[in-house]
């Protein structure tokens, strides 16, 4: 049994993972491509793998699942043998740059994510199926827009091309991947009175991680 | 200059990383009350130290400001210089801690402080300021409650003490921490239904850790 990262379709928890790996370098790993789309994670053999049906998943030597984006990102990071870690050299780096990457998560990415499935599209995009987490629209809104404002602002005081320093960590790769793959059915994510956060996208995008290789086939349906 | 912990008032930020501190062991801190009841992290001098203005906040040697619970702990549990680490020894251990603890905070914790704030107590212990978040109560407590469900179901099938095992990691030390702060306007959340959880938060509570000490020395407003 070697480890296996079950990989999932385009969406930003998948691209999270494949973009921190690009990014990192001296990782190798087998990569299975599940077909959520199609609900192959609700399908028995993949259930027997992760009880939570969730991808990605990674699944270590042993059988033991990791099945959460940041959880797998900081174990990629302590194994790969090669490259630059991207949650820091020190206890003061390390810090950092999880302070901001549940910033970014907690305040910034699930409030989006929040906002978006109370719309009309994502329930078009359920087929229907109402998923928990409608209501709160505006208070979803308001809040990430108040953390985008405060991302702003800090890209502007640190005068850095990314959120803690000059290359992309794991909150930049976080909130980007959400960003990429949702910005067309949340238009108010980019905002071009963000000046700052606008251009860190920019620089993001143009990284040659975001390759049409690590890029999703095909984004969620746009208005 | 040297490390400070600015602690706050009786709420479950600063109860996570009291409790972290006290079940850690290997740590000394200088500890600064903020009496954020009456608003002295909107003072400026606090603004001047931490601009986000949330509690608790360490501040480094160097000025550097750790203002995020999660990221707090896992640098003292990195510094500590006696005691056993509450996050793993081994990537795989630290892998399952985190995996753990963004589950608890992201789909419990989160979900159950969002429900409260929508409520009209919550309005009411705000003074009349309806804070954003109002909204999708309902749906909240849903996820909360799906998710507090497959707790229940991961202790039962564990056979464990705690959640990762005899004694309790930062993922049993977050949610304790929350819960024992909110239950009393929480009510759903412990519900007996859940023996697993419930026995869990018991064994939680008689912990030494747990002391008056620790604990706030009061509670939010019970109904």
């Amino acid at each position: 049994m070697t480890m296996k990262l079950y990989d999932g379709p385009p969406a930003p928890n998948p691209l999270a993972v494949r973009l921190f790996i690009a990014e990192r370098g001296g990782l190798t790993l087998d990569v299975v491509a599940v077909d959520l789309i199609h609900l192959a994670n609700r399908d028995p053999a993949f259930v027997a793998i992760n009880p939570f049906g969730t991808l990605p998943a990674l699944v270590l030597d042993d059988g033991t699942v990791i099945s959460d984006i940041v959880a797998v990102c900081e174990y990629l990071d302590e194994i790969a043998t090669a490259g630059e870690t991207l949650i820091g050299t020190t206890p003061a780096e390390r810090a950092l740059t999880r302070m901001w990457t549940r910033r970014v998560d907690k305040d910034i990415a699930q409030r989006f994510i929040s906002w978006w499935r109370g719309s009309d599209d994502a329930i078009a995009f359920y087929q229907g199926h109402r998923i928990p987490e409608v209501g709160g629209r505006a208070d979803n809104r308001h809040i990430a827009e108040q953390h985008l404002d405060m991302l702003d602002a800090h890209l502007a005081a640190g005068d850095t091309a990314h959120i803690l320093g000059d290359r992309p960590l794991l909150p930049d790769i976080l909130l980007f991947s959400f960003i990429f793959s949702m910005h067309a059915v949340v238009p108010w994510l980019m905002n071009p009175d963000r000046g700052h956060v606008t251009a860190w996208y920019d620089r993001m995008q143009a990284r040659p991680a975001v390759q049409p290789s690590t890029r999703p086939v095909t984004s969620i349906p746009t208005r």
